[in-house]
């Protein structure tokens, strides 16, 4: 048992600004208030349902999580949020289709009503499918970066919140290679007054938020927070970062599959992945550019996991392909098919095939909540910068410089946990478990 | 860093008896012999490509495991065998279909050929589809017993073997409830003598392992060594034993999802396993009263890692069916077909299928190396009782009494590498990582 | 062009009586009341949605079915029904979850409340998992003869419809092997008036039918009109009789699949089907003397499409297994997986395999609707006896003795459609086409 | 029964050339020499294992195919090639990776080293994926085509053969949109003096196959034969031609799915279809000109059999998508996964996903044996032309203008069957089948 680290209460209300308020936001919003109304429960979130072991195995000491760490309770979440379009929450969660109407939207109209986006900080360049014109229009990002921490004044002002979360649940844009503006505050600043192409919305977003010492949560690809520039500026002012991408559907199988077939010393030949999405996730991801962004998140994955250098007879030779087609007919709904390759005893080959029926919305919502409490404890507890922590969430964790990320889950998970015990001063748990044995 | 163990050094020839001569012990004996000539690679085994890494993550420190603990090498072990059928290694590997006859049987005939089985201890009665012939005969269970010690005996001295570990690699036998028999050495000498029908053979090899300090391994889900009377006789002589059911095909994949769902917080309502196989194995558990042992020994894993009286809203109502079928035109290699119901937030339900096209020998000839040269090192290492850290091998570990097993495959490895840490006086790894954070 | 055949006109009301009013038969009724008002679409149906083409490829002369042969209308179908429940079909649909509650049965909810069964002619022998008790009671077979028989005349006399057909709709029963009882209809009148127990409620049903000169149809395995005793009858009174068995899911597919691998000369070596259900159907199979009755009626079908004495090398030696699992958390949707062993060209071995997520009430509805139909047609054209040409709608045809069953789906739509241009005088379509050719 | 056609007779040799020597020839070649010494079974060959019934059903006269029409037998078969490789038949083989080494290669060593391809007529503008440079070298396209005609006569009379057959069993060529140059032979004539690129190496193959009075069948979705230029010169000689694209893996599968749905008048909202493969064939096709000529192949079928404008409620919004994925892991072993989203009754959806885990070459060795031999007996019984009767082997069928294409596998096995019974003056059979019940 360590000393518990000191944690600021969590009296007050919180604000959640999300970037984008589609289908992802939608569900996210809705299912919290549902669940508070006790009209739905939140299944999914760690934060809401998750347990922890504390102790010994013998000491049956396990705990709900939120009761184990002081998390913000949902009843003091206050929404806000920017989208292109200039649909209500309750309109854009009945485009989405996502959840029913009667049960789950109309039971709750009222409140989804009043939730009316901001206008939106966007180029056209960035998404070439998006359409939407509810936008701070053709204005230079200086201006934009100026409106968006003017908004998220006036929204802590309105709403009288306490503190205050941004979470990306916006589209992928297309893909930049970091450069130099993303160096240093000074290039970046400089970046922006001359309108440098480099500099997208989700870097306007992320900058805006750490000027106004907001936590800034990543759920897609974009570079957003993930430059030195901004990096630095959050460990510098401490404030909690954390990116990029949710990790649910296909990306998740993957990290859970890689590490069983590298636990086992299995070999892999070949791994193809594809996924048919409906929703306007996917039909941002049908142009090219802006599919090279997730491509390049959910390639990396296999290959961090399943460290080829150092086992180059059983994953030095992989042929891996991920694809995303846009297919309307399933909506939100999308689906995967994996088959991987595998070789085992003397290289006799083996397949998996995997067929996952999930839904994009349903998956992500819960991980915008953790990261949100989560986001929020870690301003509290004094843990600025990158939240290494929480790469349990994400396809493409960030860490800090000369790490490897960890991508299988269950490392995530278990330094997602060990964390939240060395917050609470708990021993560490490692699974030894010799006293089992050396006392009989 | 704590103070390493002193563990015996690994001179001198090893000799390893497999209880069964069939698919998956020649698979073992070959593939063994195969790579010590350079014509295979024993993909599949930890103990031979594993890696650990020692240390920080940013010490780059990352070895073979054969490197960092003293194992038995491949070129010291000794085989021997009982069997059923009188079949020397070479027909037995033929017949068995596993491996390819030119370049993996032929290109070793010779050795295999010398690899002739004893005369098993058998009676019809505990695997009825089952018809070799090649036994010890209708002897009293005491003299059986005698047989085999002798049958040790007679292998150390003719093989001229320093160490000996014996492993189950032999067929399900019919299910019998642990009773008062088995709860003491008093009364399993007392069943033995009055030929108690609930005395298998798999007790009868268990036992003559202990009594002639043999660890034994046990490669299927017989009650052998797992009752209180040979897990106290084990424990006071500090003789190392693990168990049950090597864990291959679809209960490995089982015990990959199932820790994700629940890290994900994901509800299960449904999961339904199916199994195709031709081999003896499949045949054998085509008797409903073998199948049950297996049947046992595959549903508790989902319950012991969902954990349901602790998440009953998740967990609480799961409908859980296996099925294995004997299914001929496939011989060895097995299929598994899961589909699983998942729920998320809301209670959206969803589905994951998985198809596992994979090779039954193939997979489990690794886990008996591993077990095997373990268990001898455990032995070494002065570490007797039940290996509970050797539940990575298994379907349904044994533990200590009052101890719940880990079935998550990621614990089970992190139990296992931790353990070899500790044996070296490394430090434990947590995944805490704080300090690549705090000094920035 | 031969001379069509004399069809009596399509007057007046359609009184269709369902032996039993569950999921089946509520998706029936409601989707035909749906349809009748605009409010869904009778997707499935043949009768309603197929067309034919008439003459030559060239001629371009397609038209909808319902326009080439006189069929009664939907406008004139009135329903009655039998049922082991007392609900009415609002309460039954309800239950049966097949349907969404708001959109597809409470918009007729006043339709489907009038519609309320009348008492079952039932012994729970035949189907020991069903629980209801609004049965005839405990009488004697000749007793609920004769009650079925007035249940029908009164539904003639109330209901005032012109014409009936009884399509049976309810559960398996036990596997009864057809025996002396059912040669004649002597001997099936003293096997009635003894009570005998190879006298089940569907011979009873389908007899009484007959008694009243009602074509019936049988949507289950059960022997009902399957005997020699009432085909006999029905062909001397000149009455439709068909079955057995509606073809849905599984069996769908095999008599698909097995015609394309038949086609191409491809080798089988095993067929692995396996089914998961959760609705009463799914309970009732799950008795192991009622699966068996559907376990023949699946069985069949590969052999006699493929025909392994015609073709020994290909089809000799097939394993084939089938099986149905009751699994409560799928409802109404059945979800069925095939794995197929097949080989080619100097016999190297691939494999299909297909997940078929389906629905069992859905694929049946509109099955039992064009049965209603096409029955009542063939009395109109006087076609009595077993109507060959619907075996495209049963998992089991009747034929006539002698005959062997067509299950090839394709064969059986060429028989369908070939007969309704036989019976409007049409020429009969062979695909030859050599006139596009010759006159080049 | 009508007039049998005259057939000329049987005699000699039959000369058939190949264009291309790789995975699909070698395997077509080894296939036949194997069967012709007893060593294998050619699976998969309607000529060779495929019957036909003759008469009733109660005739009970099902009669082999080839006792039934005089085809040639594989004993006169003599074989020759171009190929862009040098390699042998030995050395292709067993690149190709298709047939095992041992029991299928090194047993016929002797007879496929003699089988050296002659120098193609290549250019890598139309398959640039291919390396190859045993070709015609860069000549002009008259050369070429004189050269090829050339190559056809010096193997006509160094073999000795009676007659020949030429089949295209080499790559997709690009995309070429048909244009003026193939209208007529005049233009087409032209087009070859001006090395208008729109005249592709397998246009000149089949001008030159036809110049020579040899049959042509094409086996890719290369324009080919398939313009009104040769189909005309075809026509007015007299010579059997056939296309276009062997239809096996996915393709099959969904004429054979897509006529199931449509018999059961199930809607279609959406079919995915994914492949993987790792052949020389998926290298080539990995190139997008190349992929669009067989996307266009592949693309139509669905829209033939399901006839959108017909039933615009059940097929006028369907999401189709086809893709090919160069995969090296799986070699000639290709695998196909589709999802088909349909719905039924009231529009409620279902769900059919197929994995068919296939081969290449195994699949296409008995089409490409089968049209050789049916080219030649259709040119023996005078048939010249287009044979859609022949429609059973391809992707995208040529018919006579003015036609629409059957897709369907189950039409074009009627079709096929029934010009067999007409070629030898037996009755159609139409499965109406009246005469089993009128006589009752």
């Amino acid at each position: 048992m360590s000393e518990p680290r000191s944690i600021a209460p969590v009296d007050g209300k919180l604000g959640v600004l999300t970037v984008g308020l589609g289908a992802v936001a939608t569900t996210l919003i809705a299912g919290v208030e549902l669940a508070k109304r006790g009209l739905g429960k939140p299944f999914g979130s760690m934060t809401q349902l998750g347990t922890i072991r504390i102790g010994k195995r013998t000491d049956n000491d396990t705990r709900l999580i939120k009761d184990f760490v002081p998390l913000a309770r949902l009843e003091d979440i206050v929404w806000g949020a920017w989208d292109v379009f200039p649909d209500d929450a309750y309109v854009s969660a009945t485009r989405a289709g996502v959840l029913e109407q009667g049960r789950h939207i109309e039971a709750i109209s009222d409140t989804l009503r009043e939730i009316r986006p901001m206008r939106a900080a966007f180029e056209r360049k960035y998404a070439r499918n998006l359409t939407g014109e509810h936008t701070m229009g053709d204005v230079p990002k200086r201006a934009m970066l100026e409106a968006i921490r003017a908004d998220i004044n006036r929204f802590r002002d309105e709403k009288k919140v306490d503190r205050v979360v941004m979470i990306w649940c916006a589209s992928t844009e297309i893909y930049i290679e970091p450069g130099p503006a993303h160096q240093s505050i000074e290039s970046l600043e400089a970046a922006i007054d001359a309108n440098d192409e480099t500099i997208s919305p989700s870097i306007l977003y992320a900058y805006a938020a750490l000027l106004e010492r907001v936590p800034f949560a990543n759920g897609s690809p974009n570079l957003a927070v993930d430059t030195p520039a901004l990096r630095g500026y959050a460990t510098a002012h401490n404030i909690p970062i954390s990116g990029k991408d949710f990790k649910t559907g296909q990306t998740l199988m993957k990290t859970v599959l890689a590490p069983m077939v590298k636990a086992r010393q299995l070999g892999v030949s070949g791994w193809y992945s594809t996924n048919i999405l409906g929703n306007r996730d996917g039909e941002v991801l049908d142009a090219p550019e802006n599919f090279k962004t997730k491509e390049e998140s959910k390639l990396g994955v296999l290959e961090e996991i399943l460290e080829p250098t150092k086992n180059p007879d059983l994953y030095g030779d992989i042929f891996h392909k991920v694809q995303i087609n846009y297919y309307p007919p399933r909506g939100d709904n999308k689906e995967g098919w994996d088959n991987i390759d595998i070789f085992g005893w003397m290289g006799y080959d083996m397949q998996i095939k995997v067929n996952f029926l999930c839904r994009d919305s349903i998956l992500a919502a819960p991980l915008a909540l953790d990261l949100v409490l989560y986001s929020d404890l870690a301003q509290r507890a004094g843990l600025g910068g990158i939240q290494e922590w929480l790469s349990f969430y994400y396809k493409s964790p960030q860490v800090a410089p000369g790490l490897y990320p960890e991508h299988d889950l269950f490392i995530q998970l278990t330094k997602l946990k060990n964390t939240l015990r060395w917050m609470m001063g708990e021993d560490q748990i490692t699974h030894l478990g010799r006293e089992y044995y050396d006392e009989i």
